[in-house]
């Protein structure tokens, strides 16, 4: 079987790399990041936050009805952009390129498909990231705000984009699609605004957090409070805890991927390496293969940012009323929903879970599996192989 | 299928219980541990420790051609006490209790079953526990090792082993039996002692680490290492990085659980629970649940030696030498690998991997999945579903 995978995976990595280099090298869809503020947000809460900014962007045009909007919500370390390049010598496009664009499965030549930084990014230091979040000025103190910013959920995300379309005079969305995170923002949007969602596509994604999902994403918080430049969240003034986040994206790095496609592309364990046998502390080709890109990526993310959107996981069940069944109760979408059958960090249960309960309320979600080796990023790099599905769902 | 696996769980908890209830409470083996000292000893990275004292204990008798011994290895969290209770009224009985006894799958009626405690076992402070570490006093400076302590791999735990029972007169293993860490030991053993090893049985095992599960195994290093009071290893004076030690014990109990059987035991997650939403660093039931018993095993376990058990796993290769196939090449024990099918931690490809070399070399090595709702602890808590193939594998 494991051979059979790794002859998958070659497949699949040639079709990418092909996909990628074709549609890359064409004519790439130049996009550009927009910013939108508005003021005296209560969030679920019940707390007050005076100016919340978020970035967004857009492709293909809004019709004069304002009726053809397709909005894509993003996962936990990713951001609003989904399709194209900013510029044209960008390496690499949006990271769902592969299904959004002129004729894609997401077709913009039919749809005006936009996307927002949720409140909270992970990355706020990266240059295309607009967010509003701790590491943000509180205008009450002209200080970042650290962890007195209010603790914010998903309902809070998806409020947001709310405001974000209401100022453009969107009251109505053809579709919300999102993978892991960006699926229970989907989700939760079905239930916030029934009337506004037709449909709603779930890729990687969950009904609820259960308690052994609560407790691996509270590893990825342990690194950066044990981190002692964290400070308990304060420490805007000096160093950031820049350790304990390398950590926490190595970890989500990790349990994102599945065994086949890491052991593909890491470096092959050394048999008895000098470096590790002489301590404990010292590093191997492996480990250096995992930290390496978090240590690089770390500076654009922010620990605090990390731990706020933690917990906004940590408090998800659609609806964020009394149970998940309360809350499908509301959703009048019809409803697609794509886990990836070697997905370990949201396995294929979760989605299920929602399915089933969506089925017993008589309604009748879509139900299929993205196949791959990539694991939980067959939500990402496995897409293409949806797509037909996904067109079908979105223009049926 | 999830249903399935509910109801599956129900009947195992109530066979479980019931076995245990009735196993323990009418005649527990009682056994005694022993401490066994030697000097001198050399590791594979050609260190020196002037001193090795580890614990052991037996169950049976040694027969007079000292032929009738059964090893057991134990796993990354375990000792010695793998059957019997120490009192009457101990709580529990040993981790393989449901298997080792008289008349059992391994039959102390007519082997001699003995375990030892590794070095830099993970809990030297618990008082059933024996093991020379860096928590150790190093007699060359009267002060506990700390970081000095030479990094020591699963041969070295093998090769004290064999000194235990060099020391006894024992020259042959009828087999070796280990689950986990204890699996690498076992294989470990037939790579290192050839003609001393008849059988080898490995649980919940693996051939050699691959990069996915070095990198998996790192993680669990990484909250001690960043603990405060972890300082580089030099904490015997001071306080313990008891928080960073919490979450890494936490960490392995969450992995080494499948989702159905964590869900099922931990408290239901709360819908907007007050505390989570007004601090990030607020805990919920959930967490408690997890975190808890982390928090009291955490006194009884030493962080330096986490980090050394999570080295010498993540540099197994079995028999250390070029790679698995020339390790491999060696074995000449008849061999049962019994990996568990929803394992999240070493899964079961892990095991096919050395189980496909080995049948490429023209050995037969035999392949059972055990089933079961615990992952990773199937290979503790749904043992007794194996007791007929352990059984008629070791006694034929």
């Amino acid at each position: 079987m494991q051979r059979t995978m790794i002859f998958i995976v070659s497949l699949f990595t040639l079709l990418l790399s092909y996909g990628c280099h074709a549609q890359t090298e064409t004519e790439p869809m130049l996009v550009e990041k927009n910013s939108f503020t508005f003021t005296d947000y209560t969030t679920l809460g019940g707390e007050v936050i005076p100016e919340v900014t978020v970035g967004w962007e857009s492709y293909g045009e809004l019709n004069a009805d304002k009726d053809n909007v397709i909005l894509i919500t993003h996962f936990f370390s990713g951001n609003s952009h989904a399709a194209g390049k900013y510029a044209a010598d960008d390496v690499l496009p949006g990271y769902w390129d592969a299904i959004i664009g002129p004729g894609k499965a997401i077709d913009t030549n039919k749809y005006f498909v936009i996307s927002s930084d949720t409140l909270v990014n992970a990355f706020p230091h990266d240059p295309n990231v607009i967010t509003t979040g701790p590491a943000s000025i509180n205008p009450a103190t002209g200080e970042p705000y650290g962890l007195d910013f209010p603790v914010v959920t998903i309902r809070d995300f998806v409020n947001v984009q709310y405001e974000l379309l209401q100022s453009m005079g969107i009251t109505k969305l053809h579709a919300v699609v999102g993978a892991s995170m960006g699926s229970l923002q989907a989700l939760e949007w079905s239930i916030a605004y029934p009337d506004m969602v037709e449909r709603m596509v779930s890729v990687i994604g969950a009904g609820a957090m259960d308690a052994w999902t609560i407790m691996a994403l509270e590893h990825w918080a342990r690194p950066i409070r044990h981190d002692p430049n964290w400070n308990n969240g304060d420490y805007y003034d000096g160093e950031a805890p820049l350790t304990g986040v390398t950590s926490t994206l190595a970890m989500i790095t990790q349990q994102a991927m599945h065994p086949v496609i890491m052991n593909l592309r890491a470096p092959k364990p050394e048999v008895l390496p000098q470096a590790a046998l002489e301590s404990v502390t010292n590093s191997t080709p492996v480990l250096d293969y995992l930290f390496a890109s978090s240590a690089t990526r770390a500076p654009l993310a922010d620990g605090n940012h990390l731990l706020y959107l933690v917990r906004a996981n940590q408090l998800f069940v659609a609806g964020h009323n009394n149970d998940l069944a309360s809350g499908l109760a509301k959703v009048k979408a019809k409803t697609l929903f794509l886990p990836a059958t070697n997905d370990l960090l949201l396995q294929p249960y979760l989605a299920k879970q929602a399915v089933t309960e969506l089925e017993r309320q008589g309604k009748a979600p879509q139900y299929e599996e993205i196949e791959g080796v990539w694991g939980h990023l067959d939500g990402l790099f496995s897409i293409p192989s949806k797509a037909a599905t996904l067109k079908a769902f979105i223009e049926e």
